[in-house]
């Protein structure tokens, strides 16, 4: 398995990328690594490392990086370490990307790069989070920040596959993150996508209607609650934050990153926050879902979920 | 002082309602309680309390309660018993109105019966939360789902002054929550209401800026954290929970019900699915805004406050 690195994604880049990529090199010898962004970023943090630094891990040239305040489509530049990892990624030549850089440069990257799925208006960032009842898979949780009623039941559709291919869920229950479990409370976005959800003959999952913010801890109503990418990524870094504030809190060892579904490849996001340790698990991550070919069967599951949710959502 | 208990709001109501009342007496002999509802939901959980029940409890008759799926609109209908509390708020024969009812129908009772403060748009329900740095007061957590940016300016300008009085944050600094911590993230709500919050001339109060989920955790940017009642509500709901499942989550004793501010008149709205001891916290909190005459400080404060944020409005 071969995977790009963004070496300028994230705050603490590249220092805390070559970190983490070290870190996941030791802990998978079958992995290989590349890492992506101008020579002499690259050059400075490695030297430190030389001494222990693996032959697994190869450099490819790029001019710069995105800067935080860039508009979203700059990542789709080829001169940018994300532009050119995706390329890389495009051409076959890695099998996956990580980057801990502005997600909406990656999602543009990779919508440029690698293409959406067939018949798929956004693609999202699906996060997996521990609760009290099993894992849970929140999406979006930062892809799209305007989002309309088709988009949360493709990302329904997208998120049970993902939960059963990526979070061993077997029966997916799926959730609408709204402020009551009544159909009528929320914004009209809620209220059309309820009706819509409600209208796809789902098969091997359930939707189970609108849930709550507590229900995302306890995971008791759904364990695949779809939501905008600006609600979603605000609640799951308040959350990642009330886990690392409690000692007690309830969590099994989740992987530190989202992955990007609807792209014809695998793309994990990390925080821009991301320490060494979070990029490591991102990239292993992202190597167990080039294992288990995720996203490739993924993309064949979902094409008949997503007909079934295109032909509910034109129906109502 | 003498506070209005909608007997009919919450999902466990009455029985929690008369806890709850039975709870708050208990506690504070200067209180007086007035329940609202049908006489026959009074009268069945209460001869349970009989021998215990204080004199200071009285009954105020309303024929129904407000369905939960119903239109918000229909808690300002006088027979139901949220409509019913709120005109004896508006007629001066109790001091504040506390409920575990539908938000939104406690909001539209409190607008038509007691009305907004001159020149607010729309009113907001703010929650004191407990933090890493003290407390933080977030709102909206439920009022408003469709909200513009001048809602979040006056929202920022109804909290900051909510913050002195009633959680004692002398010098406010407010942060605008959002997707990252630069002026250019977030949806279009985010990206207007950043520059109109930039363009107030704030006095006694700070604008930080953008600020992330994690903020809300650690308090360390801000301490009034202005957002949509959509994503406020969801984010509150999911943080109690977190701290529910974690024995050592660093709360401090924090009210359990949100103010609604901008209204003339005292308002607290309890948790949907309170429990006794969260209603005589909701009870406990109006009582003390009661005393300390924070609506109406706040609505002379408030009003200076709005007129630089208007003014800033309109000339950006």
């Amino acid at each position: 398995v071969r995977i790009a690195v963004d070496l300028l994604g994230g705050d603490h880049a590249p220092a805390v990328v070559v970190d983490g990529a070290q870190q996941a090199c030791g802990a998978d010898s079958d992995l290989e690594l590349v890492l992506v962004g101008p020579r002499p970023a690259a050059d400075e943090p490695t030297a430190v490392h030389r001494d222990g630094w693996s032959d697994r891990v190869s450099f490819l040239d790029a001019e710069r990086g995105v800067d935080m305040s860039a508009p979203a489509a700059d990542g789709a530049d080829p001169r940018t370490s994300i532009g050119t990892a995706m390329l890389a990624l495009a051409a076959g030549r890695v099998d996956a990307v990580v980057s801990a850089g502005s997600s909406g440069a990656t999602v543009a990257a990779a919508v440029v790069a690698v293409g959406r799925l067939s018949g798929l208006r956004r693609p999202a960032l699906a996060a997996i989070l521990p609760t009290l009842a099993g894992s849970l898979v929140l999406l979006d949780v930062g892809a799209g920040m305007q989002v309309k009623p088709v988009d949360l039941v493709q990302h329904a559709a997208l998120g049970t596959a993902y939960a059963r291919l990526a979070a061993g869920i077997e029966s997916p229950r799926i959730g609408l993150l709204s402020v009551g479990s009544e159909p009528g409370k929320g914004d009209k976005l809620r209220r059309a996508a309820d009706t819509s959800l409600r209208a796809v003959p789902w098969t091997d999952s359930t939707y189970v209607g609108p849930v709550e913010g507590h229900d995302v801890v306890t995971g008791g109503r759904a364990n695949v609650i779809v939501t905008d990418g600006f609600t979603g990524n605000v609640l799951l870094k308040a959350l990642e934050a009330a886990m690392a504030a409690s000692s007690s809190y309830p969590h099994a060892a989740v992987p530190r990153g989202a992955t990007l579904l609807g792209v014809a490849g695998t793309v994990v996001v990390c925080h821009g926050a991301a320490s060494g340790a979070d990029v490591a698990s991102g990239v292993a991550l992202a190597a167990r879902l080039v294992r288990s070919d995720v996203v490739g069967r993924l993309a064949r599951r979902a094409s008949a979920a997503r007909a079934r949710a295109w032909l509910a959502e034109v129906s109502t």
